[in-house]
């Protein structure tokens, strides 16, 4: 007979998942099993603390709306997003560096003519944004689309906001590069945010004595044929919390030197009105295929 | 600057618990990332096998409700429960082995007069139980509080059927062990039943070829004065689940013969109507103290 004592316990629940048809899944459930009942011996986790996990998990689930997904957000602040990332992206051979696509991407944004203010409503610093993509070899991409978006001057995304579904999008746009591969738009300076607060991740992070903050940064998906999809950011130099980002998503290499500038004239020729801010930053991407992401903010709930 | 790539992410993500107050919630957290990120390193998790899990972990949460605890039954069906329960129960020095409580514990049950028929309305073959509760010597306990739960002839707990909130408990009862501290009651044979199979974790037991049986038992849970509180079960000899238990229960020891009788007359004088089966099993407790545990199967959600 099988006694399920200490000794015999995790072979057991190991051995459980033998039958399971599909090799990969079945390497996955074992793995897990082994990790977990590793972490339950090396830190002899007690009743209280097994019943504050199953609590948390249950909260943090709980918190998931259509609009809101806080496992993300818990896998992002324990780093595990960007590892995922990182061991999916291994070998990048001179191609622009990859972060966390992050909760506020909502699918493929509509194709806006160059040059255009995508935060015109918005109040903010004024800043004009320029680059250029290319392969490898720094051979120009044309036509490839660069999603871009980004939070408003209170930390927050056009998503978040309770107007989202009656004004659309704002901050947020397409471009499709020109036949040297530039593409170029008008918006304001973003600025470091906080993470959500008021949930059980929020929560967590504020317990622990960490700050909940990202550094300012514009997100990029650049998809262009023949070519992996890029998903990055790009960090505005000098914030405060680029050492420290909440879901260390930051990499050196990612961060643009945001020049503030009082020229009249701005790169596209036109006029300025004010002191404004130039950011220039090039992607060099990855041959290969791929299909551009999902928006993994929205995990549809089951009916009750 | 702080690079989060792949080899400084794991470390840095570390350092980011460095501040938390709590000695022991800074350990525990520290070990879970490094766990995480093993298990991230060794697996080369893919972005969809990650997306699958973030739906798998939200799902759960979303099928918890007060009356359901899909995380707890996670945690029993990888073994994780039992193994929590052995790593805080390694001294048992011949005290009476322990075993899950399991989500259908509902609180102190009812004092009930001994010999009384828990199970007087439900069908099923009769039994009778009887059992004794001892410390390590051999001395009996009087007193002791003796709460016992089990599922009905179709494999339900009262708590599960929708009429528990009119008819209130069946199966389920609390003895006060006499002066030679023993304690017997009627009720029916339970049977082997399944998991819920229509959530998340269900269905993962149905992907993965493993049958989501538990092998036919009675719940025990003995609070003696000056001893710990006995969480257990006692099984069903030749049950056909025994060796394959789905949430990894049974230990040998905590196996009964239960035999089937025919005699007129039961163990305590009274005559019985047709044939029946004998329980009978002995607790040896173990000195100490503690808490009797509150239900764990009722994680009241937050307001959204
Ligand atoms: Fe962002
Ligand atoms: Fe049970």
């Amino acid at each position: 007979m099988t006694q399920f004592n200490e000794a015999e316990l995790t072979d057991a629940v190991i051995k459980s998942f033998d039958g399971t048809p599909d090799p990969r899944v079945k390497f996955l459930m074992q793995e897990l099993v082994a990790s977990l009942h590793d972490y339950v011996r090396k830190t002899n986790l007690t009743f209280d603390e097994w019943g504050a996990a199953i609590d948390f998990l249950t909260r943090t689930g709980q918190t998931c709306t259509a609009s809101r997904q806080e496992f993300i957000l818990l896998s992002d602040v324990l780093g595990v997003s960007m590892l995922v990332d990182a061991v999916n992206h291994r070998e990048r051979a001179g191609a622009t560096e990859t972060t966390v696509l992050g909760p506020f991407y909502v699918g493929e944004h509509r194709v806006t003519p160059h040059g255009t203010d995508i935060s015109a409503d918005l109040k903010g610093e004024k800043m004009f944004v320029q680059g250029r993509v290319t392969d490898l070899s720094g051979a120009p991409l044309a036509g490839a689309a660069v999603d871009v978006w980004h939070a408003d001057d209170e930390g927050f995304y056009d998503s978040q906001r309770p107007s989202y579904a009656s004004d659309g999008p704002s901050s947020r746009a397409r471009f499709l590069t020109d036949a040297d591969g530039r593409f170029f738009f008008r918006t304001i300076l973003p600025c470091s945010y906080p993470i959500p607060t008021d949930g059980p991740v929020g929560q967590m992070i504020v317990s622990t004595k960490r700050h909940p903050m990202r550094p300012a940064h514009v997100h990029f998906l650049v998809d262009a044929k023949g070519h992996e999809p890029l998903i990055t950011h790009v960090f505005v130099g000098g914030d405060a919390y680029l050492d420290s980002d909440v879901v260390f998503g930051v990499k050196d290499e990612l961060v643009a030197q945001v020049e503030p500038r009082s020229d009249a004239v701005m790169p596209d020729g036109k006029l300025a009105v004010g002191p404004w801010h130039l950011m220039t930053y090039d992607f060099r991407m990855k041959p290969g295929a791929g299909v551009a992401p999902k928006p993994l903010g929205a995990v549809t709930p089951e009916p009750a």
